[in-house]
């Protein structure tokens, strides 16, 4: 039996959802390495929707986030009150904007943000089972909230973020974007991804970076 | 300079837009190569929306081809009618039924088919410039209606499939989801793709190889 992991999304594009590369790329490194994954979204309501070439907010278009989730994972995707920790050896998130908009308010409530009850029923019992738990781009930011303080994080070098996670009791790391930080004693792996990336490529090698270290503690 | 390449898409989602993951997996392989890379898709809108969840049309709903795209390029993406061969060293097609609903109607009109004539008007003259044409998953079969009859090019080994790309004058061959098929006298580069993976790194397997052969290709 391989190992198993289980992949969260919040949608399908960067503005309003998962973001598509670093998704496709953690599955993509997860499959090399022979580990199964199982993607999750919560069946709620986006924020809204962003034309993603304008930018601007598509007035009137009402979309669902497990339903748009769904086309990141060619329809094989569950409803995120169906994750049970115990069919898993670790959890990841990919960012995108969904995560601040979708799996919590970030986007606008900065270090006063609520998470998704859903997602902290997820993530709690990885880590109270000391499985490990990786996030990217933005989602880090959601770790003092998700885990509670002292968890060394990063989301690159950006000042605004990193202060909103310190001001949350997060323990903010600055950190290249082909580079991970690991809090080991928590079994946290992040890296900035599109935080920082500016190539595919790069976002690529950091991620694998993510996935390879997941892979490595899940032997632990 | 470094080299460019078009990549044309037809939406954001398998069932009725370009297959996400093959069109990150080729943008991957680009950037990790160093070529330079623009997406294009049409202005138009999709034939349908299928919610990737059920497999369901999703009733009511109306996306554009081009905003929906948008999503898998990030916001960098042109107009397909702006498209100008000049500008490009090869093109590279993804697959996805929106290459059959979207830039032709080859979903539901097999060998009778039409092709997008904004598609028409971007890929011949690549063709007329033997600048190399790469297309995976199921695009191979718009290449006789595209290019004209008597070009080698592969779908994997369906045999409805085959026999519609022989019934409009094109050559297929059977192929492993693996490896590629080159028709080294058009310059035309195929690969099953998502006609045929079972698992993401399968896929990117012959992807990679196909634009590693686009590449060698644009040297001679």
């Amino acid at each position: 039996m391989s190992k198993q992991v289980a992949v969260i999304l919040s949608g399908c594009g960067v503005q309003d959802g998962s973001e598509i590369y670093e998704t496709t790329l953690t599955l993509l490194r997860l499959d090399q390495l022979g580990i199964g994954y199982r993607c999750f979204a919560p069946d709620i309501e986006q924020h809204h929707v962003i034309d993603h070439r304008t930018g601007e907010m598509a007035e009137g278009e009402v979309r669902r986030v497990l339903v748009e989730s769904a086309r990141l994972a060619r329809g094989e995707i569950s409803p995120l009150e169906d994750l049970d920790v115990v069919e898993f050896d670790a959890v990841i998130l990919p960012g995108g904007f969904g995560a601040a908009k979708n799996l919590s308010n970030f986007a606008w409530a900065g270090s006063d943000m609520e998470v998704l009850e859903d997602l902290v029923e997820a993530i709690v019992p990885f880590h109270e089972a000391r499985k490990p738990i990786g996030l990217m781009c933005i989602t880090p930011a959601l770790v003092p909230k998700l885990l509670g303080p002292g968890i060394s994080v990063t989301i690159g070098h950006d000042p605004g973020f990193s202060g909103a996670i310190s001001a949350m009791g997060g323990l903010h790391r600055s950190c290249g974007v082909e580079d991970i930080v690991v809090d080991f004693e928590n079994r946290v792996v992040t890296t900035p991804a599109y935080m920082l990336a500016t190539r595919i490529s790069e976002a690529a090698t950091g991620i694998f970076k993510l996935v390879d270290r997941i892979d490595e503690m899940m032997d632990l």
